[in-house]
């Protein structure tokens, strides 16, 4: 995940001083940073700029031939696409996608030592790896036909009751546990939140400590709780400057071939949170904007939306 | 504590099966219950009756020589009292406080056998002992000053900022931890809650997962959440009747002779739930009233009511 | 993972009681279990037999033809092999592998209601899924050449140094995680253990204290304790016959293209217990035979072994 | 607790670094430490000397008349005693108990801020509070008996069986837990260990996790695991200099009047760990020396050694 921020000291000091994330590299407009049981040298960039929004949300692809591919997907689509330069990375595909979200496809990043065993680096919340990304979605249905069309398999989806009941949101894996993407209905393309493993809700309840008693009482936005969807333990803060950062320990295994997904009833308050607490109007309503949000194929029309 | 109940198998299915509370003796009028940690007869009394309510709250004395100090102290201040007789308790004076809290003072109970270290018994929550109890009372200086003058001592208040301001809460301790006792700020007197301690948040965890998939979910209150008064990780939960019960695990030591009391603004709110979280409405306003109250002493004046 | 059992009515006491899998299906002959968060059927198989073995260990295949792939495998290589009715399962495939090690192929099998926030049914260790099995091999070389060929991935490998080191045993992997199946040098063809998830440490230290304090304290053979290879915090137990059950909390994750396998020297004690402890000696040498070992191909040669 | 250590440099490193205490102050030849919880300002002093060893042990008395009241008890004792200046404390009494332990009787300390939610500064195993010390002592019972007639309470002992089994170790409290001394059949007077609390087993778990990879694996003596006596969860490390600490997680209340005193046989593994495990040898032979030993009274008798 790539973050413009406004003040590269002040975030670097959230998410390596507060989360406890490892910072790889960093330069005068750039930090680099890895979760602990991450070998590539990154997994989020966070880069100065003068209005904070997500840059980019990437995926790793298995090989240079994924690349082609690609590009010819993007190319039959007449998606915005080409490739860049990223330092550490292999070659590396920008594509905007059909909705307008911001994507990169990585074949391949540059390794760094082993650290989950070296304990004495643990900080925060013990931050393993990347989870997933959440985008908010103004068709979710038509999100999830489209990622699925590109691999992704559903697990657990929300939806109006009814016979015409629209799906709000939906959670879609590649890696056999619970997502590595979820769309959620609102205005979009926005990031909405993306993800990082801790390994027991008691790290999750340490950080809370931390960060009520270090000057980011404010910064904590919902939770410490547990998720219908996903059983996860979960904690949502926001960063300086307002990118929301969920943390997340415990979910479940779907690699089964024949895995069905789950649905719930956006009528049953235990999808959110399974002890019955509602989230705040800010999370169903702010997001982090992509870097341009112009480029969306005029093909694309979104405008009913449901509340998640 | 004694409480009134109206379905006395739906208590003790909720005390039993749901807290892990060890069910000592039972006939059918009364269900015995205990802490695992606790080696004498009982901690909590259920008893069927109409109106749910509270009978008494109870405290254990060195011995005889405090029962006849006791009844030294009513005689003195005309509170209403008597000698009862109580299954598997020693000998046990009645008395209701100035305040016209019911209380017993019980100088024995029967021992039972030792199961702390019989884990196969743990359900629940792991209840380990009974931890405290907290009253609704008009004027709170006024109760801190009358068990100040029993032998509790202040750990920690709430107060309202300013010159004038009142006490809206204090805790007390004889036991060198944070409280054996406190009192809150509201219509009283009224037990607001009692409370059994957990031995982590982990235990809590898992009884809001359990509480919210079996039936209970209406009944998660507030929490879980971190105390800044007591620093103890808490869950309130309320029983069949709608008696409120506290789980909570870590609190801090307080035998120093010289311990000082900490103090909170009422404007921090931190104070209530570390992490910002407010309690409910409920929570403020919600109690158990005591079998009778009718019997305070007619000198005892509450009138001025402030938020707590 | 089918077992042969003696005692059927100890070993569900042993697997639901204390354990705490769920059993799904019970005859006279049989008890089918699950983990918490499986749908399929049953992961374990208790079968009454006379002599304590393994009857087979199984494998979910994608579909219909991967068995008809299997069975071309087992032609090609001569193996024992035969369709075979399974209760609650579709098209299996019983095979012999090249090693001696008897394989079950299941193309499908029922589904059962989810049970992973069915909190009210969490007992024991809250095992949530089976994650791997671990056997002996007399030459683990050949092993890990033979399930590489079948598409499993190494993911780390212990090895004696110096040039002519040989490798003492092996971790391999499908589903993304440190392993589905591990070779470990010994007397084969026998399983060393099996091993369910659990979701914390904290769910492994209780089983400690509940087994100790209910008659299984001479079950508990080896840990708790963090192993350096997987980085997973470990418990092994030993069921009523002697077969060997781990407990298992967090590894990594491993699906990366180009995860590279990690190397442990035999010399560095970390590499089995993190803290230092070693392993006693039974769990170096005892394992569950299968239920016929005389199938084994005459090509197959195995002679040395060196301690792992 | 006043321990001489070697390279002060390398002490602090261990306990402020690994452990986590808060160092309060220092100069060139001490180091004041104190937990998380204590408000005091320190519970542990390093002094830097040539001969690693124990300078004493001490106890908050509750004020200045119990100083009075200890140096007359010194006098007719005959034991050896002086008024002694010690930095941060208020008037305090060195004393030698006549089983040649050396003591401090400390009447006041200087108070500092209150750390217990400046969870920004947790570090290591999250330290509480000091807990207790273990002391070896040649004739327990003789301790035992000398130190209830200090107003110490007996709450645990382990016993050899037999009509003439001699106490092979007992457990004295003053603050309501299961101990706040403990003496160890063994060559005396020296310091077997001491304790400081720790919130859970998770940080005791984690700390074996830093100490492992950190340069501090053969400093792990013994656990962790469940102590049979006190219940608690355990971890005995040992600091640079070789004096013994242990991180104590969890006990039980003990301050019924009638609180009655559990037997261990010598015979009962459990009572060192529940779980089974025994402990290495150094645990029983090696402790650190008081920093004089030659000066018990001539009338002290220790003769007869048995296993602990």
């Amino acid at each position: 995940v790539r973050l413009i921020v406004r003040d590269l000291g002040a975030s670097r000091a959230f998410y390596e001083g507060v989360i406890g994330l490892i910072v790889e590299d960093a330069d005068e407009d750039h930090v680099w940073l890895r979760g602990l049981e991450e070998r590539q040298h990154h997994s989020l960039v966070l880069e100065r700029g003068e209005a904070p929004c997500c840059a980019s949300i990437g995926f790793r692809v298995f090989g240079e031939e994924d690349i082609e591919r690609a590009i010819h997907w993007a190319k039959t689509l007449g998606l915005q696409h080409s490739l860049v330069q990223r330092r550490y990375q292999g070659r590396t595909l920008f594509v905007v996608d059909p909705t307008g979200n911001r994507l990169e496809l990585v074949s391949g990043m540059e390794k760094r030592d082993r650290l989950l065993q070296q304990y004495g680096l643990y900080r925060g919340v013990h931050p393993q790896r990347l989870d997933h990304v959440n985008l908010f979605a103004p068709e979710v249905q038509a999100s999830l036909d489209l990622y699925a069309s590109l691999g992704f398999r559903l697990t657990e989806y929300a939806e109006e009751d009814g016979p015409n009941g629209r799906i709000a949101a939906g959670w879609m894996h590649r890696k056999g546990n619970v997502h590595d993407i979820a769309f959620t209905n609102g205005t979009g393309p926005r990031l909405h939140h993306f993800c990082y493993w801790a390994p027991t809700a008691m790290n999750i309840i340490h950080l809370c400590d931390v960060m009520a008693t270090t000057g980011y009482l404010t910064n904590m936005e919902r939770g410490p709780g547990r998720h219908g969807i996903s059983n996860a333990f979960f904690l949502y803060v926001r960063d300086p400057d307002g990118h929301r950062l969920e943390i997340y320990a415990s979910d479940y295994q779907t690699m089964d071939p024949d895995h069905e997904p789950i649905r719930w009833s956006l009528r049953d308050p235990r999808r959110q949170t399974l002890w019955g607490a509602s989230a705040p109007k800010s999370w169903f309503e702010e997001g982090s904007a992509f870097l341009e949000t112009s480029q969306r194929p005029a093909s694309f029309k979104a405008d009913v939306i449901v509340a998640s």
